[in-house]
This record gives C-alpha cells, sequence and structure tokens, in this order.
C-alpha cells in the first residue's frame, strides 16, 4: 500500500452511513482507492432512550454527533497511514451522509445535545433520517400545500415524506419549544460536518433541494405557506435555515488550522459542500450525462437520473436542479424494499432443509436460493409478485401498499418465491423507466451499484432482461466515499468542472449483463401482468391492500383494549 | 371391550380408502363402534410400475383387486375377536370405497387383472379415482357435450371429471382395446367387492349418479352422445354396465356361503349395495334433512347437502336423485385443497426455528403454528388468500386457477400466512354455502366430519365465525365405517328406513363452534374482499393465473427441448 511519493495530489471522501462511517483515500490522477477505513459509531442509532436513560417514542430514531466527528479523528489518520501518503499531497476533503439527518445547533454551531441544558432532552440530538415519528406532521404539510396549490409539491412526487426536513424541525416546535428557541440553526449533518471542518455553514444543494422543498430559480417556500401550516413557523428559514446554498463540487471553505492539526492535514485545503449518500456515488458511478440512470441496489433502492432540462415527472422522490450535479436537473426515484424482500423470504420463509443444505455447503441461504432459482426459465414458475412488502415509493409514493403473490400451486418452491421477489423488484424499476420516458426524461443507458449489484448475478442478469437494457454494474463497493473523493477534486481545483473529475476517477464497469433475446419476449409478457395488477392495485380499482391494513390497525388497536 | 352377549344386532360397515381399509362392528341399538381394525392394501397405490415390472405413464394410478379381499380376511375376523360378538348376532355388512375407483372383469366377475393372459397389462387393472391419465377424454367428452347441449352436464358443474368413470374406460378402449372387447363389465370397485360377497352385480346409485352420469328418470346419457364421443362406445352401457342400479339402503343381495366361511360369519346376512366413502359418512353424521350440510374437511374438503326437490346449482360437482339418502336429491360439492395448504405452509415456507419450537415442546408444526395463529385477531395479519394452491373445484371448477396471497409486509410472519390460508378456505366454504342459498337450496345447519375438524379447534372456531353459524364437529373418526354399518342395518330390515336407523345409531355432535358476533362482523368484510378477488381472478376479469400457467408450461417445454 505505502506508495508514497507515487501520488500527485490526493483527496479524501467520507461517506457516513448510518451505522458507521467510512473514509477513502483516493489519488485525482485515476481514481484509485488507495486506503480505507472504517469506524463504527459509538452510539450507533438510539431508537429507545437516549445515554443518560432517557427513553425515546414510538418511531423515534436518533444519533449523536460526537459520533460524526470520531469518524473523521479516526479514519482520516488510518487513510493517511495506510496508504503512506503525504499531508503535503491531500488537497481537498469531501463528505456525503444520510439525509435528512438534521440536528439544531446554536450560533457557533455547537449542537444543543452537547450542551448541559439540554443533553436529556431527545429533540436536542440528530433527528435520523429513518426518524418517523412526525408523520402526522409530514401529512398535514402535504394537506395543506394540496389546499394552497403549492408549485413545489409536484417536483416532490405530491407529498411531503416524513423523513424529510420540516416534519422534524416542526416536530422540535411542537414538542419542545424551548429547543426551537434555542437553536441558531436546524442544519443538515453533512452541513454540520462540513462547518466543523471549515468553520463556515453553508447548505448543499442536493440536501436543500431533496429534503427542503429549496429551488435554484424559486429558492424556499413562501413565508405564507409555513405560516399556514403554523404561525410560529412564518419565519422559519430565516430563523433556523440562513446559511447560502451551494452547489455540489462548491468549495465551502478551507480546512481550520484546529481541524487539520488534529486530523493531521495541512490547513487551508478545500473542504467541499456537503451532500447526500446516495447522490454523491452518481459521479463514482461515472455518471454524467442526460439518459444515464444509476440504479444504487442494495436494501432499498435509489434511483437517480439526469436531465438537462426540467419535466414534471409525477410518483418521484424529487426533481432539484443542481441537486445531483452542477448544471443539470437530478431525478431522484426509489423502490423501498429491494434486499429487505429477499431477505424476508430468506429468514421468514426459508424452511429449515434450505439453511442446512446452505450451511453443508459453506455458503449464505441467499447463495444457495440463488443457485436453485437461477437454474428456472423466466416463467417456469408460474408465480408473479408486487414489491410491496414495505409500500411503494415511486411511482405510486403509497406507504399503504402490501406485498401481493400470485400463481402459487402444492409444488410451489421457496426458491421460486425467491425468484419471483427479485423479478418483481425488477418489474418495480422498468415501471419506473417507463415513467421517466413517458415524462420526457430519457434512459439509454443502466448503472448499476450497491450490495446487490455485486453479490447477485442472478438478479443482474433478470434486471437486464426485463428491462431489455444491458445493466453496467460498476466495480465500486464504495461509491459514496470515491464519489465525495471525486467532489473534493473539483472543489480542490484539481479539475476544472464535475465532468473532468468524473472522466478521469469514476470507476469502471465491472461487467455489462447483455439482455437475452429469449427472456426478455418472456419478461415483456410477464411485465404486462404485473403492469396490470400494479393498476389494479395501486391505483384505486381495488384498494383492497389499503381496507386490509385499516382492518388490520382496528384489530390490533381493540387487541390492545382488551 | 368383550361384552359378548350384550349385543342384539350388530352390523359391519368397511370403509375403503386411498391406503387401507378399516371395518367397524357397531351395535344397531345405538351406533356405538365396538370395534374396528385397520388393514393397509399391500400393493398400496400403483403409480410407477406393475408388480411385475411393467412402468405405467404420467399421472397414472391403480390398484389391485385382491387388496380389497386382503381388507375382508384380516379385519372383519378382527372385528369378531375383539368385540367379542357372536356370528349369530351380524346381521348385515355394507361397505364404501373411493371414488370412481372401477375395473374390468369377466362374466364371472373375476378381475382380468388377475387373469394370467392380462397380469402384465395395466389396463387389466382398477383404475384408482386419481388416476388422471385419462385428462385428454375427459375435456373431449366435455366439448362434445356442450355442443350436443346434453341435458345431464349441468347437473355435473358443466365439465367432465377426468376422476369419473367413462374417460377412464374411454381410455382403455383407445389404448387397450384388447382389455375392452375382453371385459364383461366395467364396475365400481365398491360394487365388485360386494358382488364377491353376495354374489351378484348391482351398481349402486351414488356412484353411478355422480361418477357415471346416472339420472334416477331419465337414466344413462343417449348411445347417441356415446357413439358422438366414439362410435365404439355406443353401446357401452348395456355392454359394460348393464348390472341394474339400486339406491343406497338397499340390499344388494346374501352373503355367499363361501364367503360366510371365509369370514366367518353366518351365510345369508343382508349385504347392502355399496357406496362412496364420503358419501357413507352423511348417516353417520345424523345428516338426513334438507338443509343440512356435511363438509368433511381433509386434505380436500367435500360437501354434501340434501333437498327434497332439484335445484339446477352452478360450480358443484353433481346433483343426484337417492344419491346420498334415498329419497332426497343429493348435492355434491367440494374443495380442492384444504388441509393439503396447510401442509404446504408446514413444510415449504416455514422456517426452521418453528420446527426446533415445535420439537422442544413435543408438538406437531401445525399444532405450533396454530398455537401462534390463534392469538391472532381476525384481520389482524392484514392478509388475505385465494385457496387456489390446487385450483378450484366448487364453484368455479378451473383446475387452471392458482393461488394469491396479498398484504404481505416485512413483519409478516409464517403464522400469519397459515391462519389466512385456514381463513380463505373457510371464504371458499362461505363461498360454497351462499351459492347453494342463491340458487334455492337451502343452508341451516352445518355438520363438521374429518381429520381437520377434529384436530384443530381454531379452524372451526374461524369457520363458524366466517359462515357465521354455528359448526357443528361430529364425534366419528371413521364417519365412513359407521355409515356404511348404519345402511348394512337397513339392508338388513333392523330400521325400516334410513332415518330411523341414522336416528339411533349416527354418531353424536362433539362440540358446536357458535360464531362471535364481534369477529363475524369482522369477517364479513374480509369475506366481501374475498368475493371480490375470487371473482376478478376466478371469472375472467383478470385471467392472469391461466396466462402465468400457459407461459410457465410453455418455459418447462422450451426447457426440455434445450
Amino acid at each position: 500500500m505505502n506508495s508514497g511519493g507515487a501520488y500527485a495530489f490526493v483527496t479524501i471522501g467520507i461517506d457516513f452511513g448510518t451505522l458507521s462511517g467510512r473514509a477513502a483515500l483516493v489519488d485525482t490522477a485515476d481514481g484509485r482507492i488507495a486506503a480505507s477505513a472504517v469506524y463504527e459509531y459509538p452510539h450507533g442509532v438510539m431508537d429507545a432512550a437516549l445515554p443518560g436513560g432517557t427513553p425515546l417514542g414510538q418511531d423515534w430514531a436518533l444519533q449523536h454527533p460526537q459520533d460524526y466527528l470520531d469518524v473523521l479523528m479516526h479514519t482520516i489518520p488510518a487513510v493517511m497511514k495506510s496508504s503512506g501518503a503525504d499531508a503535503s499531497q491531500v488537497v481537498g476533503i469531501a463528505l456525503d451522509v444520510t439525509a435528512c439527518t438534521a440536528l439544531p445547533v446554536d450560533g457557533d454551531g455547537m449542537p444543543l445535545c452537547m450542551k448541559d441544558a439540554y443533553r436529556g432532552n431527545p429533540h436536542a440530538y440528530v433527528k435520523l433520517w429513518k426518524h418517523h415519528a412526525a408523520q402526522d406532521k409530514a401529512n398535514e404539510m402535504t394537506r395543506i400545500a394540496m389546499e394552497r396549490g403549492e408549485d413545489w409539491l409536484p417536483a416532490y412526487g405530491g407529498k411531503v415524506s416524513s423523513e424529510w426536513s420540516f416534519p422534524k424541525l416542526w416536530q422540535v416546535l411542537d414538542e419542545a419549544p424551548e429547543i426551537y428557541a434555542a437553536m441558531a440553526g436546524w442544519v443538515e449533518a453533512a452541513d454540520w460536518i462540513v462547518w466543523q471542518l471549515c468553520g463556515t455553514w453553508v447548505q448543499n444543494s442536493c440536501a436543500a433541494g431533496y429534503k427542503c422543498f429549496y429551488r435554484k430559480q424559486e429558492g424556499w417556500p413562501s413565508e405564507d405557506y409555513f405560516a399556514a401550516v403554523d404561525e410560529r413557523l412564518r419565519h422559519v428559514v430565516r430563523e433556523k435555515l440562513s446559511a447560502p446554498v451551494i452547489p455540489i463540487g462548491s468549495r465551502a471553505g478551507s480546512l481550520t488550522p484546529e481541524m487539520a492539526a488534529r486530523l493531521g492535514l495541512r490547513p487551508g485545503i478545500a473542504v467541499a459542500a456537503g451532500n447526500v449518500d446516495a447522490h454523491a456515488s452518481v459521479p463514482a458511478a461515472g455518471v454524467t450525462k442526460p439518459g444515464q440512470l444509476l440504479a444504487i441496489i442494495g436494501t432499498s433502492t435509489c434511483h437517480m437520473a439526469l436531465s438537462r432540462v426540467r419535466h414534471d415527472v409525477p410518483g418521484i422522490c424529487g426533481i432539484v436542479e443542481d441537486g445531483i450535479l452542477p448544471g443539470c436537473w437530478g431525478y431522484e426515484s426509489g423502490q423501498t424494499c429491494v434486499g429487505d424482500h429477499f431477505a424476508w423470504a430468506a429468514e421468514r420463509i426459508t424452511p429449515a432443509a434450505y439453511h442446512e443444505e446452505a450451511a453443508r455447503r459453506g455458503v449464505s441461504v441467499h447463495a444457495y436460493l440463488t443457485e436453485l432459482a437461477s437454474r428456472l426459465a423466466p416463467g417456469e414458475s408460474g408465480l408473479l409478485a408486487l414489491d410491496w412488502w414495505n409500500g411503494n415509493r415511486s411511482i405510486l409514493a403509497d406507504a399503504d401498499l402490501t406485498g401481493m403473490l400470485l400463481g402459487m400451486t402444492l409444488r410451489t418452491r421457496p426458491e421460486e418465491i425467491y425468484r419471483a421477489l427479485i423479478e418483481a423488484t425488477a418489474y418495480g424499476l422498468r415501471m419506473v423507466v417507463e415513467n421517466y420516458r413517458e415524462h420526457g426524461v430519457a434512459v439509454d443507458e443502466v448503472f448499476a451499484l450497491g450490495g446487490i449489484s455485486q453479490k447477485n448475478a442472478m438478479a443482474m442478469q433478470i434486471y437486464a432482461d426485463v428491462l431489455n437494457m444491458p445493466v453496467r454494474v460498476v466495480d465500486c463497493a464504495q461509491g459514496g466515499a470515491l464519489g465525495s473523493a471525486i467532489i473534493a477534486a473539483v472543489a480542490a481545483g484539481v479539475y476544472p468542472t464535475m465532468e473532468d473529475a468524473i472522466a478521469a476517477m469514476a470507476a469502471p464497469v465491472l461487467c455489462a449483463y447483455a439482455p437475452k433475446e429469449a427472456h426478455a419476449a418472456v419478461y415483456d409478457g410477464l411485465f404486462a401482468e404485473y403492469r396490470r395488477l400494479h393498476d389494479t392495485f395501486g391505483r384505486g380499482e381495488n384498494d383492497v391492500m389499503k381496507r386490509l391494513k385499516a382492518i388490520s390497525r382496528r384489530a390490533a388497536a381493540e387487541e390492545n383494549i382488551e
């Protein structure tokens, strides 16, 4: 690893996930990852109680900001050491974080949870992206935006998510007005870490755009909208989100001497604007052109697409100018349940004999099910599923939809169900792709990243066959960290534009799965069946899933009364 | 057990199942089963090869007639001995067999398979009810009957089953004309065993009616119909099914001296007309009145209902005058997959931890799943299934339908699926009951027999709640044998009518599951959802299940070519 003087310039990208942060030290000449290091958050996800024991409510999920600083302190010296790079070679640093993950701070950027006065107050901590306790607030914000005909709402799939910034902030105001009053800023975690590095608070255009309704041309939603939501929120933007919004690839500031000393880097090097984790993978995958779509396929799937112009595409998560790459409209959509489906099948409905045989062969039960499923021809099982075990994000944006499996006989085997679930997520992706196309956004090339893309060749072949397009799997297990390192190279001026940096530094395509003509023909027929069932159960023709959920909720509530 | 002289008159009923025969010696005074004995068929079900090694085709299922005689020779002496009854006390004997199970014999009733000339010919053996290799013949017979507007077809749900008599006989004619030519009779197994006992060939009205299109008023289908099917079949009835048809409860003849000697009984005692196994349970359950429905709930479910008048009820298996009890129209319908569903769930999709916990507790995995499922409130799981893993017999009569499960989330557990499958069979039963009512056949009381009714209290409570009617579980594990013993008592003249014999001898109700009002209300809502999905997928609105089956068949066929 120690290649020392071999580097001209290197940058460091840090990807802050849900449970840990990962740094990569990258050669700006070719994007090679010279070293990487991971550090797990000491506090992890706090969903039951604060460190002091204060209990948390249902659907809460908090983090401790100290954990993010600990990641910097542990991983940056580690990658410096193992890469053999000299501090003089490090020209920039950039980072990405899950979003919307936000926290209240005072005027100096000090998190309120680190002050003695607020240490015992849950609302003083970081609200993690999957903090879902503001669902009622999100619903109310949607209702009011619809009533008022807010013109930003269509760009967000017509629905405010409880994962986004303002519902979480409104929950703070409502449940802990003293915290709301005490905060000088309600800061995205990515922007807060950047602030710690360079001493300057800026808001990155990605989080501001996708999570806070900020639009490059029109700016923030009006004060009248916020006042309609809650009169106390009328001036929320200028009171709590007052920092300037700057695009991805911009330089937020320079590394402060104090932080440089603690990290073993040189003061004054470039610190880039922060980013959202999934979006940081786009440059890593070499995706720069309109017509390219990147799917990050893991427990869930996130899709990002680019276009020079804005098209109104219904049922997606966000359409943001400069949101992914400067100079482009970034489109984001998602599938809520992909790897989670397969895990459900492997854990909940796969019998002992399969686990035993997998253990005997020394492979995971997923690998064994995949091996059995890969022997099946498309359509052979006679099964068809709707991939809605966790609702549907795109293109129906409906969390109350549920899963469906059809075609079972007494001969139906677990590996057939497993394959049907994989196929269902491929049909779900095709619905997203066709929806983009129908609304003017070209999808000519598909790139894949994420755990499933690297591990499950059968799934990727099915995706290619169902889409009837090649699927290019990018050779990168650390998309976020590499993408951030690319962004750091732009912020540092190593490359004049994102396009140039990406051209030099993006990860190569590991392999391209070409569609098989005969399979694609069968899948065309199966997709037509999927689409019809999708519309029957997802577009109001038969709302049986919602009615069953309502019955289920009543049954559970009555049981609690008994 | 040995109560000897305590008996006035006893009868022996013998129930010939798929794998074994069971005899019960019953006190005609009160229906008490004094002794019972089981004997497994030495040849079992022959579905791969004949005893001599001749291989059998796909979907074949044969039996050896010697096995039936072996049952008599083993079980009758056994019940005589263990009951302590004296031969002088045994006044009659009756039996029931699975149907349509039929064999070719010569003029003396000698099975052709027992003759040296035909021993190696599969078509010389007994074709068991589940011999499905004449499916193409059944389809063709349906098509021709529809074309000709045969007036008997509606009484059979509009469809000829491959399990019935004539498709099987036509297969013999087509594939083994020498066997067809050599046979003097094509005999129901029940009638053949009766023939062995009393030396007389009669055809019982139940099998003739339900399996051979015989109607009490109109007789057999016309020779023109048979000729339209195959000119060689024009005279099939008078050539191969020439014996008189007599109703259930009739005396077919008297026990021959030879058989009496071999069985340890007195010659000259009454031998009753044979019966179909499920139908023999009706008297055992005490079902005699219009408005009563008996459900025999096992791997599949058979329903039998009575009416004084004939109503055209679509989608049932048969409507036969004197078919179940003399003087009544007997209605038969069925659900193809009940216990089989639950077995599929337990075997195919229940993970190791459940099997381990069941083993730890020393209970079956069914019992453990049931225990967990019984803690769920109606509707709580949010799941709804269509119980078509093995197609749908009543009321859709469509073998190409397949299963569906809807409402899954990432939290869905195996016991929830298990309960949803049980509920689905309850909804399926309610469809049958409502279909009877809508077409003029009253269903005021529901009785249950069969393994599941005795073993699974949760299932029976669900049935009561879904039907919103009491379900009366009859205390009888040997419904066929007891029912035959009751029939024997009538044939012997102990009672003048079936009603009288049933009043004295039927098994008592073990327990009646009363519907719970609150549960019934929830199930009303869920049944409405079931009915809508039933109609969507079962009545042509969306034939996705059939299209998937067709795709699956093509995929399997192409794989075989490769």
